[in-house]
C-alpha cells in the first residue's frame, strides 16, 4: 500500500566550498505521486553518490544545467517500479536504473528509466557499480575509447580505490596492461595490490611517493585521471611521448573557484600528449558492448568491488563529502529504502 | 675565398629565467671547416629565433636533448652551400634549410640539409616563415591535423601576431573559419584586422578584453594555443562542447620552474575537450602537401608576413628575449650574413 508521505532532499542553497548542512534540505511531503502516460512511480533503493553532484549544485556552465534551488537534488539511482502508469512499458516489480534524484519515490518516464534484469553474479547495487554509468561504464569508455589502452602498455589510475578507478584498474589488467594505482591510504594500497591485483600502488600522502614512483614505475603511456591537482601535476611529468590522458574528473577542482591550476601542463606539448575529457553519457552507443563485457566478468566472479554504504537520505551531504575527503572505501552508495519492503 | 676565422654563439650557462648576457658566448675561431663525405660547408644567412630555443637551453626532459654547455647553440636557419664535400648531393650555391645553429658557417650533413629552390613569390627568408618548420608548417599541421578546423567554425589564435599565429590566422580564413586573434598591442590588433583580415582581434593588455571577447565572440570550437598562462585559462572557459585545443607552445611556461599552472583545465572534462600537444617534426609526412599548398598561396600573393629582423649573431640573446617580452612584430629572424657576399 502506498505510504501517506515520503521524504526527499532538495537543494537549499549553492555551496561555496564543501557541501554543508545548509546545502540540502530534507522535505517530508504527502505521497501524491500519480504516474502519467508512459511513466511509472519508482521506489528508490539506492542512490549513487558521485563527485559530479558537486558540479550540478553550482550555477556554472557545465554539461548539464544546474539543479535549481528548491528542486530535488539530481542523483543517479536504482529502484523498483511500484506503480506503472497507463501504457508504460514498465511493470510492477521491475528493476530500473536512471536519475530518480535524492528521494524515496520518483516519477520516472519510460525512456529515462532503464529496466534491467539481474545478470548472473550481480545484485541491484551493481547497477550503480560495475554496470552503472558512474562506475563500470565510465571506466570502460575511458579506458578503451579515450585512453585506447593496449596490452603491454602502462596505465596510471588516480583515485584507484574509488568507484571508477578500481574498475579501470581491473579492466586494464584484463587488457594486459601494467597498472599503477594512486590512492590516499595504506589500506587502499594493500587492497589494490592484494585483492584488485594491480602491479603498483602508491599512497599519495607518503612523502616519498613521487620518488618511489619514479624509481619503480618510470613512465606511463596512459593516465586515467579522476582527481586533477597535485597528483596530476606530477603524473604529467611521467608520461611517455605520445601518451594519452583520459580525463574523467578533477575532484580537486569542484569545491570553489580558487583552483590552483594544473602545473606542468607544458608537458602536453613537450611529450605531445593528448588529453581528452569525457562524460560517459556522450558514449551511449558503447553501453551495450561494455555492459555485455562487464557482465561476463561479473559472471565469472573476477570483478572485485567495494561499496561504502551510507544509510538514509538525510546523510546525503555527509556521503557527498566522503568523496572529497577521500575517507570513503569504495563506491559511495546512499541506501534509501529496504529493497525487500512492499511498495 | 674562405675567411680565416668565423664567429659562433655557444651556450655558456643555462639560464634560470630569461636568457641573459651570460647565457650565450660569442666565439671567434679559425676557419678550419672541412666537409666530409656527404656533407657540405654552409654559410648561414638567417637564423630562425624560436621560443623553443629556451627549452633547448634547459637541462630538462624534452623532445630533443638539451644543448650542452660549450656547444654551438641549436637554431634553425637557412644558408647557402659554399663548399660541398665529396659525394655530396649539394652543389655550391644551393640554398639549404635545416639546423645549422647560431654560427656564420656550419658543416651540414646531406640528409640534414633540405635543399630548396625559390618558389614564385618567395625569398630565402620565407623558408623560415611561411615555408619553414616553425612558421607555416607548424601552422598548417596544427590547424588542419590537430585542430581539424572546418569551414564555419570559430578558431581563437593566441600570439596571433607571431611567426606561427599570424599564419594560422590566415590559413584558417582560407579554410572558411571565423578567426579571432589575441595579441599584446593595439598596433598588432590593427595589423590583424586590416592586413591579415581576421574577424576579431583583442589586445590582452586591455582590462576589458575578456568581457569584450565574451560579448563579441561568445564561444569557440578550436583554440590554437601558443602561449598558455592566463590567456589560455580564459579561453578554456569559452570553448564549445567537444572543442579542440591545438597546443603548440606555452611561452609563459618556458622561463623557469615557477609555473602558475593552467587554471580552468576542469573545462576539459565539463566541455569534453581534446587538448593535443604537437611538435611539427613529428608530422614530416605532411610537409610535402603543406608546402605545396602554402607555396600556391605565396604565388598568388595572398599571404601576409612580417619579419622582425635583428642584425648580427651577437644580438642573439636579445632576439630570443623579444619573443618573451612580446615586443617583436612578426617572426624574429637573426640576420647572420649578407646573402650577396661571396663565400
Amino acid at each position: 500500500m502506498a505510504p501517506s508521505e515520503y521524504t526527499r532532499m532538495v537543494l537549499s542553497e549553492r555551496p561555496k566550498a564543501l557541501v554543508n548542512e545548509q546545502t540540502l534540505r530534507k522535505e517530508t511531503v504527502p505521497f501524491d505521486l500519480k504516474p502519467g502516460l508512459h511513466e511509472a512511480v519508482v521506489k528508490v533503493i539506492y542512490n549513487s553518490i558521485d563527485p559530479t553532484m558537486r558540479n550540478w549544485m553550482s550555477d556554472a556552465r557545465s554539461y548539464l544545467p544546474p539543479v535549481k534551488i528548491g528542486e530535488v537534488m539530481r542523483a543517479i539511482g536504482v529502484g523498483i517500479v511500484v506503480d506503472p502508469g497507463s501504457e508504460s512499458k514498465l511493470k510492477k516489480g521491475d528493476y530500473v536504473a536512471g536519475m530518480p534524484g535524492l528521494q524515496e519515490y520518483a516519477i520516472m518516464k519510460d525512456d529515462e528509466a532503464n529496466k534491467f534484469d539481474l545478470v548472473p553474479g550481480a545484485e541491484p547495487i551493481d547497477y550503480l557499480g560495475p554496470l552503472g554509468p558512474t562506475g563500470g561504464l565510465t571506466a570502460y569508455v575511458g579506458l578503451f575509447e579515450i585512453g585506447k589502452i593496449k596490452a603491454g602498455e602502462t596505465i596510471v589510475v588516480s583515485a584507484a580505490g574509488g568507484a571508477v578507478g578500481s574498475l579501470v584498474s581491473q579492466f586494464a589488467k584484463k587488457a594486459g596492461a601494467r597498472v599503477v594505482g594512486i590512492v590516499g591510504s595504506d589500506e587502499k594500497v594493500e587492497w589494490l595490490k592484494k585483492d584488485v591485483g594491480v602491479d603498483f600502488a602508491f599512497n599519495y600522502k607518503s612523502p616519498t611517493w613521487k620518488d618511489d614512483f619514479t624509481k619503480e614505475v618510470g613512465f606511463t603511456d596512459v593516465y586515467f585521471d579522476n582527481v586533477g591537482g597535485d597528483i596530476s601535476a606530477f603524473i604529467y611529468t611521467r608520461m611517455n611521448t605520445f601518451g594519452r590522458v583520459a580525463f574523467c574528473g578533477a575532484i580537486t577542482e569542484y569545491n570553489g573557484e580558487d583552483s590552483p591550476g594544473l602545473k606542468n601542463y607544458v608537458q602536453i606539448v613537450l611529450q605531445r600528449l593528448t588529453v581528452q575529457g569525457f562524460i560517459v553519457t556522450d558514449h551511449q552507443s558503447e553501453f551495450e558492448k561494455a555492459s555485455k563485457q562487464i557482465a561476463s566478468w561479473l559472471a565469472d566472479g573476477s570483478i572485485k568491488r567495494r561499496y561504502h554504504i551510507v544509510n538514509g537520505l538525510d546523510k546525503a551531504a555527509e556521503a557527498i563529502n566522503l568523496l572529497f575527503s577521500g575517507n570513503n572505501s569504495g563506491k559511495v552508495i546512499l541506501a534509501v529504502s529496504d529493497p525487500q519492503a512492499k511498495f
